[in-house]
């Protein structure tokens, strides 16, 4: 794969709670230079991002990064990105949900999420270094009967991010409609080129981009 | 200062991401034989303690930990959480805004949080941790001129938590109805006290609650 093709697959991300608008700019410069899937960017600065570069596919975070805000928040949290301008959202399940293993509570929210989105892209983020192989799995099934439209490793705010042994779980649990985006420590061109040979359609990385362009 | 007194001063803490029912179920049990001022628990899990524990005094967070959900959001998380029957909410400020130098529009912020929050307990996080001292003393007038009721040091997500030269400078700073809530790495007895003592009003803990009461 080219680095052009790498770069198309990068959701180019700035998520830091200190993001000064110039950061902002710049990552928003540099995405449509060398054409990255989107920019992903914290909620606060999406309609700015929507005024000043109206090309550019805006990825904003929901529930973030602890997953923990009521449903209610967050399907106005969706709803408020995406009038601000937002593209695509995306949400981090509730943990708590989870570690009660009611995973129904989960699917459900999954669904009120992807309705408040309607035809924007909706990626579901697990944050899978909180989670067992069973918790993995059932996720994966709670993200596919959801309709979402992706599954995605972690946050980068976690205890860990994405492995490759996760992709590959991920790839045999989920239905044909969902698909991976990695994200947390994919730091180089080399794990950019080997998450995608591995299967996954995105990857978040607030660094790769200057790897792959140099 | 007596043990009892010290509790008296507590918001016992369970923030994790992965809290599951029985250790929030603890948490209030703990809190409610001890005495502490509160139990500081995740959005999600409010309307269920409220109906479970309807003597205990709740407090929850809001654009929590980042603090870079917009004002719309925050300002929706705060009604959602009172009428879920939280009695006081923690905030962080936009850090984006403070990076910015805006320091207005983080005024604007809690003045519009305090006032969805009515008589409600308004404590603005302003982690510590991000922070120059200008920034510091900037935020400490900030929180002053919107009306909030406290200001707290630190989430206990970022790089730092409470420092008691950063009470000090709080205290030269803030006006005389802003109190002081020291939280992030308080984990002894003798921390609870030496915060006490330095001038604040109320410990953010998860773990300092069990070395007062053996």
């Amino acid at each position: 794969m080219n680095r052009k093709e790498m770069l198309s697959h990068i959701d180019h991300t700035q998520l830091k709670p200190t993001s000064d608008w110039a950061s902002i700019a710049r990552l928003c410069d540099e995405a449509a230079a060398y054409g990255t899937a989107s920019v992903c960017i914290p909620p606060c600065y999406v309609a700015r991002v929507r005024e000043r570069y109206p090309q550019l596919n805006i990825c904003t975070v929901i529930g973030f990064p602890l997953g923990y805000s009521t449903r209610a928040v967050k399907v106005f949290e969706t709803e408020q990105a995406i009038a601000d301008g937002a593209n695509e959202i995306d949400m981090v399940v509730d943990l708590c949900d989870v570690k009660n293993g009611d995973f129904a509570a989960v699917t459900e929210e999954i669904r009120a999420i992807k309705q408040a989105a309607g035809s924007h892209v909706l990626k579901v983020i697990v944050e899978t270094c909180y989670l067992t192989e069973a918790e993995k799995v059932a996720l994966c099934k709670c993200v596919t009967d959801a309709g979402a439209d992706y599954i995605k490793t972690s946050t980068g705010f976690g205890t860990g991010g994405a492995t490759l042994e996760d992709i590959a779980l991920f790839k045999a649990n989920v239905g044909p409609n969902v698909r991976i985006k990695a994200a947390g420590g994919v730091r180089t061109a080399e794990a950019v080129e080997a998450y995608l040979e591995a299967g996954c359609d995105r990857i978040g990385t607030s660094s790769a981009v200057k790897a792959l362009a140099d």
